[in-house]
């Protein structure tokens, strides 16, 4: 099953000719997850095949317009195709009174309803779970309340080795007790343990998106040896006291966090609209960080077990 | 100088992986005006290279999303860009209070106002006037409160000829009132009439700018003798019952009103997501008005003497 973060856009406040504001889509098993909203958002979507009806949660990181300016016209379009699936958005408590007046607005009346989730913005907490992923909140450092999101699959049970059934001759009815932890009894009263009759699961797959964030190393914890980790760069080393003064990141600040904090994969985006190229910003991460790779438009990243 | 339109975006309320809202830029005489402001308007004047602070008075035909939902984004960005020039946004009343919550938490604030002027969308109203250029706007028919603009440069001051002031010897501190109509009486006396000491001015230039409306008859002596009209076509001649329903209008329909205003030349736009390609629209429009063409993003139409 697939887990897959697709790109949308990887510029910063400023969009450029050819670098949208943030947004992202993570396929986790078919259920696609929209991270931050901006401007174009829609379009991008539909350059990259995403049927707009299928992406009805959206993760809104904090309300800086390029993370969610893009929403309004999103949900517009959705009405004019007659979407009937609701629209869940977890985001910041103000963006309901933000974006209430053009949602009312829509014309021709929405058959779906849209839900606003309100974030805790102080603490890590419980965002949203199904039967297949799990999505946590925590807070980053920027100037306005904001925070990362954390997508993390299901631990799946353990499988019983279709030999094992054989030898013990385990009934059907008892398989799934055993794959959620039971012991088995042969006819005999010979107790076989859980262990000696089922093989681990697949791993778990994560995702960590961290935008927008000054250095900040309280997440390194929360990221800790995540597949990917998406962490804003803004901007290149030498603009590293500006970096700050704006809280935003460097290349070199983001390579830092996925170092200490042992993750896979780093994806850096959110670059200003000062740098034309962006070969700089890898050079400067892969420095301190090799497996990195830049969030540019379209790009896609699969995490295999 | 310069009298030009350049289309940013071409597309009906749903966008396509090509083709974005409705907006357009007018250059008059180095005056850049904005008539709506569809999401993305903000990249695509970035990849036409206007300089978005140059762009200050914004015209906004109507409430539906796909014509406003680019201003925020264009303002958040101009007050990043730390522009300086006050913006000046003629629009229905209701604007104001639909973004008002969204320009209130732009980052930064902002080194310029934003005015809201009100249109009477019921009657042909002068909008804006200065030395180079008047505006008007004119009720359309569509399904909320819409108005067509139209732009016309100011008539200009008719010429006097070298040689009339070089054979009566006209003092130049005269030439202003000859030129706004003044006769002209040499020393002995003789009177020499306005109409013998000046040549007829340049004519002036014209653009109409007409979206969302249904076939709409009234308009046609609003845009007489136009040298430009864009006007929409949302759909072929085939959905023409449907095109009357959503008060819309179709190819034929745009290229009927062109023709009966007697224009010069006829931009189409607006088009349907339904449609892939375009061929179709140029046809049907032309075997009534020959004198059309498409509105397609990063098309310019100037307007010659």
């Amino acid at each position: 099953m697939p887990f897959e973060l697709t790109i949308l856009g990887s510029s910063s406040a400023i969009p450029t000719s050819e670098r949208y504001p943030t947004a992202q889509v993570l396929n986790v098993h078919e259920r696609f997850f929209l991270i931050d909203c901006g401007e174009g958002t829609q379009i991008q979507m539909r350059r990259m095949k995403f049927k707009l009806g299928r992406v009805n949660r959206i993760f809104i990181s904090h309300l800086h317009g390029d993370h969610y300016f893009g929403l309004v016209g999103l949900i517009s379009t959705l009405s004019l195709l007659v979407n009937k699936n609701d629209i869940h958005i977890y985001a910041h408590p103000e963006l309901e009174s933000l974006i209430g007046g053009q949602l009312g607005h829509i014309k021709g009346g929405m058959e779906f309803n849209v839900y606003f989730h309100l974030l805790d913005l102080t603490m890590p907490s419980p965002v949203f779970e199904d039967d297949k992923v799990s999505v946590i909140s925590f807070p980053v450092k920027h100037s306005i309340p904001t925070c990362g999101f954390l997508f993390r699959e299901k631990p799946k049970l353990p499988n019983i080795k279709k030999r094992i059934i054989e030898k013990y001759g385990i009934p059907i009815r008892q398989i799934q007790a055993i794959k959620e932890g039971a012991d088995f009894i042969t006819k005999s009263g010979e107790i076989i343990p859980h262990s000696q009759l089922t093989i681990p699961p697949k791993k778990t797959r994560s995702y960590a998106f961290c935008t927008d964030t000054a250095y900040y190393e309280p997440i390194i914890e929360i990221v800790k040896n995540t597949d990917l980790l998406y962490h804003e760069s803004t901007y290149l080393n030498d603009k590293k006291e500006f970096a700050g003064q704006t809280l935003h990141s460097t290349a070199e600040q983001a390579a830092t966090i996925a170092l200490k904090a042992n993750v896979k994969k780093l994806v850096i985006g959110h670059f200003s609209n000062r740098y034309k190229k962006l070969d700089g910003f890898l050079k400067e991460a892969r420095q301190v960080f090799p497996e990195t790779y830049l969030a540019t438009e379209g790009e896609k990243f699969r995490i295999l077990y």
